[in-house]
């Protein structure tokens, strides 16, 4: 045993358990539903992945059955996801991912992928809508002597799997800075209809748990040892349509103060994962704008230095997924940071119950929306699944105030991301208020379809596509009319135009 | 003044400003905002709304604009929304109508209509929203000696909108039952972000306001007596397919129960508008479940019958709207009845807090599904709005189950309620957990989309239709396949070909 063993695992029961990846893999069999750790490249077990994967081959080079049904927080890594995918060893998935190789998995159709709601996610573990869960493999900071584990880098769904699973594997990160004790807090208490209670969070920043994970140590059948970062992922630089974007929003935000309809510090703000959210909070930083608060579901390179320039009064979150710069930045800074940050599961940070209350400021990037105020999250040209829909509709229904934000052309131009009708929905025309892309804004509140596609073709798309969408709305208006105009048989044509000629613009 | 009028309206004051409908609805002017009472039926005036029609037909007659904006709870009657709609004088609605003279005005256009989630309703009013409101106009059962109001048969936004606007008209209408006293619970502290309490409500029938509207009473500019029922529209007996969709449910709730994962009295029921959700209802009199509870928008037939019955211990709505034999039923026993309804703000009843914190059940009915857990509720054709999606959103995505309930086809077999791709989205494939028609039940619960399809293709479909959805899953994952196969040029063609030929099916 190590000393950094020793330091990590101060339970002396638990050090018992210590064993290699490879053994500790063996825990997993064939038709197993398996909960694991990781939100957002933060958090995922970082070795016995890869020694399943490695069993699965094996199985599978015998000719054997060798896959598994894999519940995570949300995307983990290549690391996790990736080798696993590789291996073509995860039948079943759920509830977000973004690993190419797993991506690859769902579209052939060899992993079923349920795309769903964070905020659904525990609540249906616990209620069973997935069977018995056999395993749990979750990534930890270290363990206190009397056995409450230490969460890394995010929580997401640790505190459900703990308690639904029947063996758990835990992988102990010496990498992970053993400062983040006491960032965290479990709330245990959500429980199960009919005998629910409020949960009392009134401000972004109330602590109302523990610091610790729990579960029964008679369960607790390997701890594994590991020493490697994050996925880390690095962010582009704010661009040129990034800043348009961010500055429309600020400038809607000072509109919104002056009205008298927001606080001077703003309501809490949520932001999406991906460049364009981000910019939007790094907009902030020179923005005149203080106290602000925090209430998403990953907490960002942008969020970060709005704590740590002052402009961010507090933080709450379920995981931290930074680039290797933050990290060094969150890092340095952590003394100063472990109180105005916190980290809570999922099924608090994406409640509708605190999102409603809080009346948090939703801003979430997309793929496309239509000129009506329909947005596709999730699937390229209606059929390819990128990501998952993850927390924004959590965030989109119960918001105060719900952005979608894209740049309004993708592929250098061949690709409008206003269309005539989206190919896929993820939010619909009854839950999205603003549509923001570097041309402009629509303010959808208050207003009909037809009003809507004014709104969004003139403010929003790009001018190389604003002729074609008002030809479109034009001739579904004469052609037919009614309360939502469509052209049917062409609603969908821009996109199939897309995938025969690789460009939505008629030549 | 009548010995009625002295006993309805008790406030000494308030008497003074009883005056005729057509002197009332002199305060309604061009270009104004007013909110109006009215919820599936009931509560909304019967007098006012009628002279405000004649007041924009002299106008129109001189050549002058006449319209106004106009907010209700939701659908109100023919002598509310129907005579406005035919003077013309609609120009902006919100958030939900049934009627057919709104609906074609909606339709041409004529009307901006705002088809929203009714949770929104209330907090989008205070929050200025929709900027001034000048006048409401609401319906009482009688006022106080102290100048309380006594609400109707709903509540809806009124609540709301007797804070918000300027000026209030408020019709006594002496059909009313006066024993209705007490049977609300108006909560008024819901309060805006950042500053929202938990609502403090944890059972269906926890009362947790008073039972009274109130005003500023220097803000009631005019007291309208009246003597009208609400509309009270009948309901179809449960037909053969009602009954089967009834029948699924229920064995599906025996099975959730014998599997521990349902109390003995299951969870609170909600149960969308309409005679196939009634249907379900009125399946449970006869099912081995005692002790229910309701907490729905709009208690309707079903509901109130389970509750005579002894079979429902309580139910909480917004609005009570019966069939003329049921409200029969309702007065004759509403001494039983009074403590075990309670009437609520829709912000409350439709509450995601609430509704997740609870686990209800939800039961809707809709238009249309697709192969993949897509759901429409409004746009018949993609295009023409039939009502809007009331409170369906508010309850689906937070229920703890959630059910969409439909005839497999329309129109003699013409139209096929499950079809290749919605033409209109309002609950997404995240969202739905449960299609049931009289063919059967699908439970997308942990399915992937492929998954899905074949699922409610061979359950729900009627089986005229199930060789064409077949065969279009079929060449649509041939084609292209990916996570969600689409064949993007065919995915509206069915819809498209009811429009040209009035038959889905390919002759």
């Amino acid at each position: 045993m190590t000393n950094q063993a020793a330091e990590r695992i101060q339970h002396e029961g638990l050090r018992s358990k210590i064993m290699s990846a490879e053994q500790a893999a063996e825990f997993i069999k064939n038709g197993m539903t398996v909960g694991i750790s990781g939100f957002t490249g933060a958090g995922y077990p970082k070795a016995v992945p890869t020694a399943i994967a490695e069993r699965a081959k094996a199985a599978h080079a015998r000719g054997e059955e060798f896959a598994f049904g894999m519940i995570t927080g949300a995307s983990t890594a290549p690391e996790c996801d990736g080798v696993l995918a590789e291996a073509n060893c995860i039948s079943f998935r759920n509830p977000f991912q973004s690993d190419p190789a797993l991506r690859k998995s769902i579209n052939a159709g060899n992993t079923a992928y349920q795309d769903m709601h964070l905020s659904h996610v525990e609540q249906q573990i616990r209620n069973g809508f997935y069977g018995e869960m056999q395993v749990a493999i979750i990534e930890a900071t270290g363990i206190t002597a009397d056995g409450k584990i230490i969460p890394a880098m995010g929580i997401g769904h640790c505190n459900e799997v703990l308690k639904a699973a029947k063996h758990v594997i835990i992988e102990v990160n010496a990498k992970q800075n053993p400062l983040l004790e006491t960032m965290h807090d479990v709330y245990f208490d959500i429980g199960t209809p009919p005998n629910r209670q409020p949960i009392p969070l009134v401000k972004p920043d109330d602590r109302i748990g523990t610091h610790y994970l729990e579960c029964d140590l008679n369960k607790v059948v390997a701890i594994v040892l590991t020493d490697a970062f994050d996925r880390n992922s690095k962010f582009a630089d704010p661009d040129e349509n990034s800043k348009r974007i961010a500055a429309q929003i600020i400038d809607f935000f000072s509109h919104e103060v002056k009205a008298g309809r927001l606080p001077k510090n703003l309501l809490p703000l949520q932001s999406g994962v991906g460049n364009v959210a981000n910019a939007v909070l790094a907009g902030l930083l020179d923005a005149p704008f203080n106290d602000l608060t925090g209430f998403t579901e990953v907490l960002q390179d942008g969020m970060l230095d709005l704590i740590i320039a002052g402009k961010m009064k507090s933080a709450s979150a379920t995981a931290l997924s930074f680039s290797p710069d933050a990290l060094q930045r969150f890092n340095d800074n952590i003394e100063f940071l472990r109180d105005k940050i916190v980290l809570r599961p999922m099924e608090i940070t994406n409640n509708p119950e605190l999102i409603r209350r809080l009346g948090v400021i939703g801003m979430n990037a997309m793929i496309e929306a239509d000129i009506y105020g329909n947005v596709n999250s999730t699937h390229v040209m209606g059929t390819r699944m990128m990501n998952g829909i993850g927390g924004s509709g959590d965030f989109t229904r119960n918001a105060f105030y719900s952005f979608f934000v894209s740049p309004s052309v993708a592929k250098d131009g061949a690709i409008s991301c206003i269309v005539p009708m989206v190919s896929h929905h993820d939010h619909t025309e009854h839950d999205v208020m603003f549509i923001v892309t570097e041309q402009g804004m629509a303010d959808l509140r208050g207003k009909s379809p037809r009003q809507r596609a004014k709104l969004i073709i003139e403010n929003c798309a790009h001018p190389d596509y604003r002729d074609m969408l008002r030809d479109y709305f034009d001739r579904a208006e004469k052609a037919g009319g009614l309360h939502t105009p469509h052209l049917l048989s062409e609603a969908l044509s821009w996109h199939q135009r897309f995938v025969e000629t690789g460009d939505m613009r008629v030549k």
